[in-house]
């Protein structure tokens, strides 16, 4: 199929050559001309704007708009959907909000512009592995780019067959790596609880090793305390255990690299998709105990005391003459 | 009565202190020669050693230990033990962990001294106030010591009287201010879970001082900024509110001192006493989920960044290529 | 002053009753005839619509509306927009989100009508010990209004007085127990702020009773048990503690009347504020565990189990045989 | 390598198949002489006794002792201990808590017995995947089991090699999918963290299937309501997403099976070894909020209704007149 990608950074620019090299017409746009000039360079045609992006493609027009969620997403969106005719596609295939797309979802079917969301899980990783694709639409809107899905899911692979997976199979698309979520919103819905769930592997596996490590803390008992192999540790886990996973993949690797992890900050950042997973379960009264904490205790590493800690140490001072000021 | 009180820092001075003034002979005891001399100011009689103690108090002595819990406390009621005779008693009024009281009572059993455990709640406000007393031992030991009970206790004062309370108590002295609770260590166990309480409540009001102050935000959407009067809204809190509370009222001074709780550091200990209430949720599998997460903020506040944080950030780079690295 | 009161629950009518005791003159409203007729029996005008509410002030009329949050209030109010004239004010004392307010202070603000939101802490008691108010909106409308704030807060009554609160003081009036918190939104952001910590001391102190009560479970090794009387514990932590607050009080009452419990099913609603107070905290990145951890406890208590315990279970029988299905 | 199995059950029965299978030599013993039968129909040789199985060994003799945690594994090491001679070896293989491995090769070291412990992931898959170890013990006697250790791990298998791996490695047995995790102890503490990690795990994929089922709720507006296909998403996530993982694979095949997990309590149990990594942490002071609010669902799966729910109701009735009493 011959379709545009707008915005080619990490995710965008590799979508866009996973298309190419499965055979697909891209015409990709970016403000910057040299993410253009490096798709270019991949086979794609490239345009300078998105009026041109429009000019370049014959109706039924494909527009997968791969930007930061926010304003660069919701411009980029309105301005297609300018440009666009009745029957043309406006995929978001980046992290937007799911109520977010239920509202432009509406506003795209009053010009007869399909809307899709689609989730896209894989990372940078996904170029080789495939996308894991959730995707929110209109039953015919979602058909009609099949093939574009099928190149971009990583395919049945290697990957053992679920048991009784035929018996309850509505949709043999799952098993190639894509699902066709719902109506519009429902992609980023699922792609969004993906994430929350992602937050909350990952603070797990995070405890984990903290503890392993604190093993080795001079406030424990001499008898009782271990110095752990933590490189070890997350390697041998990754074989037989029940906790293997493709992030405990990564954090072996991590591990082996650099055992203290010493680059790191540990200032860590969330792309909203966590919190919004813990606002859905507040809404739905699901009581997500793992996912809220997850996110919450990122906020808190990102600073170095709360006014809250304050607050603590200004009552214990209050009522018990407890001193936590700096002497 | 006569008994002895050995430790005379905060906590024990000032217990020393409500005694005398309600009459009672007081023995006092500490390793630190100044801390002997004001008490002997205050009107003790004080003793040089353990030995001294002992022999200044006629059987059936009654020797109060308020020390640090831990080896001050648990070498100096083995050296009581040693200098005393049955028929004596030994009172821990300290923050003992509840499972040394049971087998200390065991052992000084073995020897006919009654073993007493005090949990004592009243701060640096205790002496004017009175203290809240919760006691673990024999119903005999426990009655034979009311007199002092009912000088450290409050009292009635003007605490309202509780609806319904007429019909439904066992026990007049919890008006006073005091209980039997249980054999030893059962005294140990109320104060325990009322500073695991205290816990939860004080972070509680923490986090929502913390939520008020960081409306102030320029990461929020201007017209939905506010830049609240923290100081006045502690105050007015305390007036016909819900949440009207001792903690608050601490709260509010500290905030009418200084709105921005500069002086302190934010670097909250922790006595033990909420961990072990947590860990006797743990055994009793009751899903203390708030009480647990207030001990677990204070761990979090005295460190700069953890290690979990640190490999949070090392999987994001892994599976995402984002950078939480110093540039 | 004359005003309106729209809505006599149990609220709205003990409001009116009070302003009435204190000498203000009230035009009562509701839909149910029984209401109206209550408040006529204590004094108020009463009205049989909107429109005959408004007919019977004078301008510059003041509105309060005191109806459940949502349709109810939306709807009144934008009734009342529709009756009122410039310089009239409109106070919303129910419990809204914050943001309506600031969305509904912007379209009465195009009409020149002052809206006010108020924040109303007191319960069934507030007849009687008075309301905390914490109010949002322009200061002139605030201003004009301080006859109605005085008699419906406490005043300054029996409370000590904040230590350092004079200098501090940049509004006399928190210590009579009202506030202008800010603009329209902030006296219900404060309030809903109020709400957010109410849940999390409530859970605090059910968990910590909970763990005293668990600790005669037949789980436990014999000597580490213990029956503890959770009547006088609640009496005598009223006395001296740090933990003595009204909500105690309220336990303490509640188990002297029934030491069980016996009559209440645990299945525990929300009012929506402890919920917002969380969404809150994520949108301004504090890290609010405790606040959460409450209201998620209250959600888990409505349920007999959870998609998320099936799936737990279904989990284990996969990779142990752990059979959690019933026989 | 000729060593004796004591405990056949699920666990144990199926580490013998797997000796034998490797070619060693099984002296098998069960109290159950149906297990006993079964591991002889296996090709293992069967003792009647523990004094049995100790004359059916040759100095220096192994034992593997796999039973449940807690008396049944304390008095089957004590007798083992009874019959053992220096040099001999006894490996507990079960989930014991740490603690109690070093107090008792403490014992073991005064009889010059070796004592190990050994965390057994892979639940019943292990006899064909392999069983992933972690070895706590003295260096010689971890060394000289290495034929027992080889055959029970699953080995290099198809795992993808961790990159960077080469230069960081200590030790290569990780890769082969076991360690030497440090002195006796260690084993069982990498294991219980495992365990502690596997919790927090299962309940992040539990409340996000629990939110994603939750979004078909009436309680939702009806345009942000989607009815998902449980089923399809866990499938469509284990090819190319980031929370693909073992745990995620058996979470599919249940759903594959039964869309509504409608055969599941929802009653989840916990082995000990959750709780036992909460405390680690406790300990240590890491702030392990994730794994600790896993735990505590799981105990909250358990009851009806908590006390502390009940307490809520009761303080919302004192406070607000708010009823949940049934009518």
């Amino acid at each position: 199929m011959r379709l545009a990608i707008i915005g080619l950074g990490r995710m965008g620019g590799n979508i866009a050559r996973r298309l190419l090299s499965g055979g697909h017409e891209v015409v990709a746009y970016d403000r910057d001309p040299e993410a253009r000039s490096n798709l270019a360079a991949a086979g794609a045609e490239v345009a300078g704007s998105l009026e041109e992006t429009a000019i370049m493609l014959a109706p039924p027009r494909v527009f997968w708009v791969m930007l930061p969620a926010g304003a660069a997403t919701e411009n980029t969106i309105s301005g297609l959907l300018e440009l666009a005719s009745p029957g043309d596609a406006i995929i978001d295939g980046g992290n937007t909000f799911f109520k977010d797309d239920i509202r432009r979802a509406r506003v795209c079917g009053l010009k007869d512009v399909n809307y899709l969301d689609v989730g896209t899980s894989g990372g940078v990783w996904g170029l080789q592995r495939g996308y894991c694709l959730m995707i929110g639409g209109e039953t015919p809107a979602v058909a009609a780019l099949k093939p574009i899905w099928e190149t971009l899911a990583p395919g049945l692979g290697t990957v053992p067959r679920t048991p009784d997976r035929g018996e309850a199979d509505e949709d043999p698309r799952a098993e190639l790596g894509y699902i066709h979520a719902g109506p519009a919103g429902a992609g980023h819905f699922v792609k969004m609880v993906h994430n929350g769930i992602e937050y909350g592997l990952m603070q797990a596996y995070a405890e984990g090793f903290d503890i392993l490590k604190g093993r080795a803390s001079e406030r424990l008992p001499e008898d009782e305390r271990f110095s752990l192999n933590l490189t070890d540790i997350a390697e041998v886990w990754r074989r037989g255990s029940v906790i293997s996973s493709w992030l405990l993949d990564l954090s072996a690797a991590a591990l082996a690299k650099d055992n203290m992890l010493e680059p790191f900050t540990g200032r860590v950042s969330d792309s909203g998709e966590g919190r919004w997973t813990v606002e859905a379960a507040l809404e739905e009264a699901v009581p997500a105990h793992v996912l809220s904490a997850a996110v919450l205790a990122r906020y808190r590493s990102r600073v170095d005391t709360t006014f809250a800690d304050k607050l603590l140490s200004a009552m214990r001072y209050g009522f018990g003459g407890h001193v936590e000021i700096p002497q």
